[in-house]
């Protein structure tokens, strides 16, 4: 039993050398904490400027694994990336959550009281209001990105110019924090997913794993409720709901639920099942082992 | 009684003088065409230019009307809406949907072949995809409004730039459509619901009207089930179901409903109680007819 083990770290160790894991932003993104959270510290990352470009690498086999964000505690979800997901169809294989601490963070020399113009993206902006209300002399500053935001910093070296992001963007790109965690809201955490193409280990009925679906429910009276009774009824715990317009049939939506189980459970077979009964167009989109 | 109903009509009259419905963008929006179906082709209008301006100006009095897009059948939910109805209690009086038909607007002068910037909400530019992929000359070029860009047209008159707007912006600003419906999908409507603290006139329960509900429910297993149950098993029909972050509460959600239904009816109002039974902080936000 033991040298069976011994191999299978060993196998597991030469699949991590082949891991590349993409995420939207820059480096020091939220996304990248994430992607070492949930492989490792030491995986490799790559960064892409769009959602969909970190889709299309993961499709072409330029990433092994993709990391993206699917909601936040204060803003919600992450609605591009629930329609990205159905898209392409790659499993959800793991996931995580971070809090979002805010780093007011300029260039060595700058010093709190010459900062005019403070850059960041609009999210992480809206998410300092009251930090602005008590810097008035400071304007909040559209950016694409985050960790961006500090890179250009570095770059353009302005004497009169901070950034907002992430305390791993401040090192990276040799920022000097100049005020620490300035968000409104200390509960403020976003959740992201682990795509990839590679097979899963499966999932232990015992452990607190979850299952994420999705399908249509037809525009008569109460589908929605027969298609939540399927889990309901079975003592499943549904812990999030999404729903997304369907396109071309107005009025009409796809829904996205996410529910404490496991696949091995036949309880939660026999409640997919049931689902792919009441409901249409029911997919399993993964069965993951959050990271703590 | 024909008399009481001339007095009634009359009093309707002068109320009308007084009605300012405030929308958001700029003269030519699609919120003030949904404004016009909803209070009469004479009806006064005001923009603003965010969101939150048309709430605080309905709250100081300044208009009587707010207009407010609420979901696309393309784009999904216009979640900060949800935010604000939340945050600033005005009831849902009216309800109407307007088909979003782009049309591809320059002044005049400017031909066809001229065109290689093209002006619009980012929104109406992803809306017309197909347009872009066989037009592969222009340049999409996100501006802040539909109609705002067709205004900015007429202002700067650029010798080689469009705008993506409704009919009525090619109108106001002396426009010339240069191709009609570019819209990838005609299936591509907007519903919006109109605001007011002017009591509403009773909904009949005989006609289709709706009520729109918010509420919380715990995170325990199956809390939105037996939410949803208060209405289904009363065989009341959820026409749509929104969630949006409990702010503070990571992974907690407040829940947004609508369903066909009237509060002079005894089994609405009858649901209701129950649901205020089995979730926290449930509120009516309005019952209203919807306008063909």
């Amino acid at each position: 039993m033991l040298g069976r083990k011994q191999m299978e770290n060993s196998k597991k160790l030469k699949k991590q050398r082949n891991i590349v894991a993409g995420f939207q932003g820059e480096p020091g993104a939220f996304s990248q904490s994430a992607a070492r959270k949930l492989l490792g510290e030491a995986v490799k990352t790559q960064p892409f400027s769009a959602f969909r470009e970190v889709f299309d690498a993961l499709r072409a086999d330029e990433i092994s694994h993709a990391v993206i964000p699917i909601e936040n505690t204060l803003h919600g979800s992450v609605l591009e990336n629930y329609d990205h997901i159905l898209e392409y169809g790659f499993p959800i294989r793991g996931e995580t959550s971070i809090r979002i601490a805010h780093q007011l963070i300029a260039m060595p020399g700058v010093s709190l009281r010459d900062v005019k113009f403070v850059y960041s993206h609009p999210v992480a902006l809206s998410q300092c209001r009251v930090f602005f209300e008590n810097n008035k002399q400071m304007k909040a500053t559209p950016f694409y990105d985050t960790a961006g935001s500090v890179k250009m910093l570095s770059e353009e070296k302005p004497p009169n110019a901070a950034a907002i992001a992430s305390k791993d963007a401040a090192e990276i790109y040799s920022g000097k924090i100049l005020k620490r965690n300035i968000e409104d809201n200390r509960q403020n955490f976003t959740r992201f997913f682990l795509l990839t193409k590679q097979k899963s280990t499966l999932v232990s009925p015992e452990a607190k794993s979850k299952v994420s679906i999705t399908f249509t429910a037809a525009n008569t009276p109460g589908s929605l409720f027969r298609a939540m009774a399927c889990l309901a009824l079975r003592d499943l715990n549904i812990i999030k709901i999404e729903s997304r317009p369907l396109i071309g049939k107005p009025w009409e939506y796809r829904f996205y639920m996410d529910f404490f189980g496991s696949m091995e459970d036949t309880v939660v077979r026999n409640a997919l099942a049931n689902l792919s009964e009441m409901t249409q167009a029911c997919q399993i989109l993964g069965n993951y082992q959050p990271t703590p």
